[in-house]
C-alpha cells in the first residue's frame, strides 16, 4: 500500500491539509490524544507514519515510506538518496548566521579564522564556510544552539530562523543567509520510476493543490 | 565562576538535588515556569547552564562548563574530550539490541549479515557490530526508532532501554545488552587539572553525597 512519511512539528498541519486535498485523511494525527505512529485512511487507499522530520528522508529512502513531506534544511543536511519532486511553498524559513548583537561581526566574512559557529545543521555549516575558504570550527549542538555565543562557547550559530523571535529575545542578530528553505515532497527514486502504486498520479495530484 | 551543566530530561532532577546536597541551589530548572537557561545559585557560588543531555559534554569540552551531568550511554556516543570522574549511581538504563518478538533472531549474533539495524547512537551500534565482525548497516534515526522493524524497515535497533515499556508496547524485546548506563560526573580536563574555581573540592563533595 503506497505510503507517506509526515513530518512531526512545524510542517504536519500543512502536509495532512494537503493529503486531505487529494482524498486522503490522516487528521487523526492532529489530535492531541492521539498515540499512533501509523495510519491508514478511511478508504484504505494509502497509508501514512508519523516519524521525526530528520527521518523522513530516511523512511523514503529506504522505501518503507513512497512519498514524504519535509523541509529542504533537512534534505540539504541529511543528503538522503530520494527524489526532490517540488517545493511546496509552505512552511517558509531560512538557513542564517547570527551573532551577538554588541559583537564586531556584520557579515559571515568577519568572523575570525578558527572561530567556533554552533550548529544543528553541521554538514550545511560546513559546507557554507568551506565555500568561503574560512577555517571555521563547527561544534555540533543538539539544541538551544543560541546558548552557543551567549556561554561565549561560539562566536556564531548557524540555525533556522522564521520569525525571528528567539534570535531577538537571545539578542542575536542575523548576519547572513545560507538559503532559504520551505516544504518539499520526495519520493523513494525506485517507486516513483516504476510507478508503484500509481506513484505518479498522487504526485500530480499534491502538487496541482499545492 | 564555576559553571555546572545539567541535562535536561530524565537525569535532571537528582542531578539537581546533588548539587542541593552540596549547597548549590539550581531547582529553578525544574519549575514548570521557569524560561531561563542560565541560573547563579542563590549565595553566588556557582552558575548551571540547562542544556540537551548530548550537548553537556560539548559544553565541558569547550570548557563554558567546569563539571557536567551526563549518562555514560551519551559519553560512549559522542566521545568527547572530557574527563570521566565518577558514576554517581542514578539513572540506570541500559543500551540494548532489540527485536519484534516474532522474528526469528535471539542474539545479535542471529542477525543476518548486511542487515538493518535502527538506531539513535550510530556510534555505540557501529562498534558492537564491529566487535561481533557482524556487517550489518546502521541507519541512523533521531525519534521513535522502535518504527524501524515495526514499518519493516531494519531487522533490529540498538536503543536505550529503562523499564522496558516502550519495547514491549511496541511488541519487541530485547537481546542482548550492549552496556549499562548511569549518570557520570564529567569534568573539563583542564580546568580540572589545575584546579580552577576549587574544582576538586566540588568534586569530592559531589562524590560523598553521591
Amino acid at each position: 500500500m503506497l505510503t507517506i512519511a509526515l513530518p512531526k512539528g512545524a510542517l504536519l498541519k500543512e502536509s495532512i491539509e494537503l493529503c486531505q486535498q487529494v482524498g486522503l485523511d490522516f487528521s487523526l494525527f492532529l489530535s492531541s490524544s492521539n498515540r499512533q505512529l501509523q495510519i491508514e485512511d478511511s478508504q484504505g487507499l494509502a497509508k501514512a507514519v508519523l516519524v521525526r522530520a530528520q527521518d523522513v528522508p530516511v523512511y523514503v529512502e529506504y522505501g518503507q515510506a513512497h512519498l514524504g513531506f519535509v523541509g529542504y534544511d533537512v534534505l540539504k543536511e541529511k543528503k538522503a538518496n530520494v527524489a526532490n519532486i517540488a517545493n511546496l511553498g509552505f512552511g517558509y524559513c531560512r538557513m542564517s548566521v547570527a551573532v551577538p548583537e554588541n559583537s564586531p561581526y556584520r557579515s559571515s566574512v568577519d568572523l575570525p579564522a578558527h572561530g567556533i559557529v554552533a550548529s544543528k545543521f553541521v554538514n550545511c555549516a560546513k559546507e557554507y564556510f568551506r565555500s568561503l575558504d574560512l577555517p571555521v570550527e563547527i561544534v555540533p549542538l543538539y539544541g538551544s544552539v543560541e546558548l552557543g555565543p551567549i556561554t561565549g562557547m561560539s562566536e556564531a550559530i548557524v540555525d533556522l530562523v522564521s520569525t525571528g523571535k528567539t534570535l531577538r529575545e537571545n539578542g542575536l542578530i542575523e548576519i547572513d543567509v545560507l538559503f532559504e528553505s520551505s516544504a518539499y515532497l520526495v519520493a523513494n527514486p525506485l517507486t516513483y520510476r516504476l510507478n508503484t502504486y500509481n506513484l505518479n498520479d498522487w504526485v500530480k495530484k499534491i502538487i496541482k493543490v499545492s
